[in-house]
C-alpha cells in the first residue's frame, strides 16, 4: 500500500517529456515545410505545403493546450509549474513564427527564391533542431555540457539570422524601388528573424531550468 | 490578543483584488472610449474622446503604482509577489496599447470608420471584457472552470483580431497606393492587433497563477 | 575550522554585484559613444566609433556569459538564480539596442544630425546612467528609497524617449516624400526609443528584486 501512495505522488515526468518532444518535432517539421516551400516555384503547390503547415500548427496547439491541462491535474511534476509553462509556451511561438512567415510569403505573394529568404529559412532550421535537441537533454538535467552545446547552437543561429538579415535589408533599400514591395519584404525578413528569437527563448528558458535543477 | 496578531498577519487580499479590479474597469472604460472613437465622424469631437482616454490610461497609471507600493508594505501577499507584479504590468499594458492605437488615429489624421479599425475596436473590447471577467475571479480561485473559459474567451478574441489583421493588411496592399498612407494605417492595424495581444498576456499571468495555487 | 566551512557556503556576492556593475558600466560607455556618433559630421570618423561600439558590445557577451556560468558554478547566490538571470539578459539587451541604432544608422547611411535622434540619444544616456545608479544599490537592497528613485528616472527617460518618438514621427510623415528614407528614419526613431524601453526592463527587473528581498 505504501507503494501505492508512492505511486500517486510519482510525477509524471515521461508526459511532460514527451510533449515538449512532441513539439519540439512539430517545430522541426514546420521548419522543413518552411525550408521546402522557399525551394518550390509552383504557386498551387506552395499553397499546398501552407495548408501543411496550418495542420503541424494546430497540431501543436493541442500540445501546448495538453501541457495546460496537464499542469492543472498532476501534483507533482519535474520541475517548477512556471517553468513547464514557460517552456511549453516558447516552444508554441517557435511554430507560430513560423508558419506566420509562411504565411505572409503567401499573403503577399512573394518570390521565395530570394537569396536572403532562403538563407533564414536554413538559419531557422538550424535554430530548431538545436532547440530539439535540448528538448531531448531536458530528461537528464545532469547531462550540463550538452544542454549549453545546445544553447550555444540556438544562439549560433540566431546571430546568423541577424546577419542575413542586416544584409538582406541594405540590399533591399538599395535594389527596390517599390515601397510597397519593400514593406512586404522587409516584414517577411523580420519575421524570420524574429523565428530565431524565438528559439533563443526556448534556450533561454532551458538555461533557466538548467541553472535552477541541474 | 491571539486574534490581533493573527489579524496583524492576515493578508491585505481585498486591498490586491480591489486594485486588480480597478485597473480591468479602467480598461473596459478605455477600450469603450476606443470603440466610441472609432464611430465618431466628427474630428473635433474624437479629439475630446482621445483627451478622456488619456486621464483613464492616467488613473490606471496611479493604481499600477499603488499596486506596486503596498507590494513594498505588506508582508504576507494573495499570491506571491512576482505574479502581483507581473499582473498589475500587464493589465497596466493593456490600458496603454489602447491609448497609444487611439493617440495614432489622431497623430495620423486616420479616418477611424475604415472597416478593420471598426472590427479591432469591437475585438479589443471582447478581450477586455473577458480580462475583466477573469480578473474577478482571482479572488476565488477554486473556479478554475470559469477562469480557464474567461481565458479561452481572450484567446479567441486575439485569434479574431489576427485574423481581421491579415485581411486588413492584405486589403491594404491592394488597395492603397500611397505609401506613406499605407505605413501609418498598417501601424495602427498593428498597434491595435497588439492590444490584443496585451490581454493574452494577462491570461497567461492569470492561467499560471491558477497553475500554482488553484 | 567552522568558520572555514562557513566561508565555503559564503555568497560569492561581490563577484554577481561587480559583474552586473561590469555591465552598467558598459551600457555607460556605449551609450556615449552613440552620443558623441550623432554629433560626429565626418562619416569616416563615425565607422571608427560603431567600431568601438563593437568592441564594447563585444565585451558585454562576455560579463553576461561570465553571469551565466557562474551561476552554475555557485551554490548561494545573493538573490534567487532566476532573478540574476533576467538582469544579466536586461542589461545584456540594453547595449545589444544601443549598439543595433547604431548599426542602422551607418547601414542605412543616416545624417544623424537630426534633432529627433539626438535627442533619443541623450534620453537613452539618462536612462542608462539611472540603470547604473540602480544596479549601484543592488549591492544594498536596503536603500529601498534611493533604488525606487532610479526607477522612477529610468521611468521618466523612457517616457521622455516616446514623447520625442511621437513628434519625430509625427513630423517624418509630414516632411519626408521619399518612402524609403521614411522606413528607414521610422526604424532608427524606432530602435532608439526600444532602447530605452531595455533600460525600463532591467527597471522592473530591479524593481522585482526589492520587492522579494528588501
Amino acid at each position: 500500500m505504501a507503494l501505492n501512495i508512492l505511486k500517486f505522488f510519482l510525477p509524471k515526468d515521461d508526459l511532460f517529456y514527451s510533449l515538449f518532444e512532441s513539439a519540439s518535432v512539430n517545430a522541426e517539421k514546420i521548419s522543413g515545410k518552411l525550408l521546402e516551400l522557399v525551394h518550390e516555384n509552383d504557386h498551387t503547390k506552395r499553397a499546398g505545403i501552407i495548408k501543411e503547415m496550418k495542420d503541424i500548427e494546430h497540431e501543436n496547439d493541442n500540445v501546448t493546450h495538453q501541457v495546460f491541462m496537464e499542469l492543472g491535474h498532476n501534483f507533482i511534476t519535474p520541475f517548477d509549474r512556471e517553468d513547464i509553462h514557460s517552456l511549453a509556451l516558447a516552444l508554441d511561438d517557435v511554430c507560430d513564427y513560423v508558419y506566420d512567415a509562411a504565411k505572409k510569403i503567401m499573403l503577399y505573394n512573394i518570390d521565395p527564391s530570394d537569396q536572403g529568404i532562403q538563407k533564414l529559412a536554413i538559419a531557422i532550421q538550424e535554430g530548431v533542431l538545436a532547440v530539439k535537441e535540448a528538448v531531448k537533454e531536458v530528461r537528464n538535467l545532469k547531462n550540463t555540457k550538452k544542454i549549453m552545446e545546445c544553447v550555444i547552437k540556438i544562439n549560433s543561429a540566431e546571430n546568423k539570422a541577424d546577419d542575413v538579415f542586416d544584409l538582406s535589408i541594405e540590399k533591399l533599400f538599395e535594389t527596390e524601388s517599390d515601397a510597397k514591395q519593400l514593406i512586404k519584404m522587409r516584414e517577411i525578413f523580420q519575421t524570420m528573424e524574429e523565428a530565431t528569437d524565438r528559439c533563443e527563448d526556448v534556450g533561454n528558458v532551458i538555461e533557466s531550468i538548467v541553472v535552477k535543477y541541474a
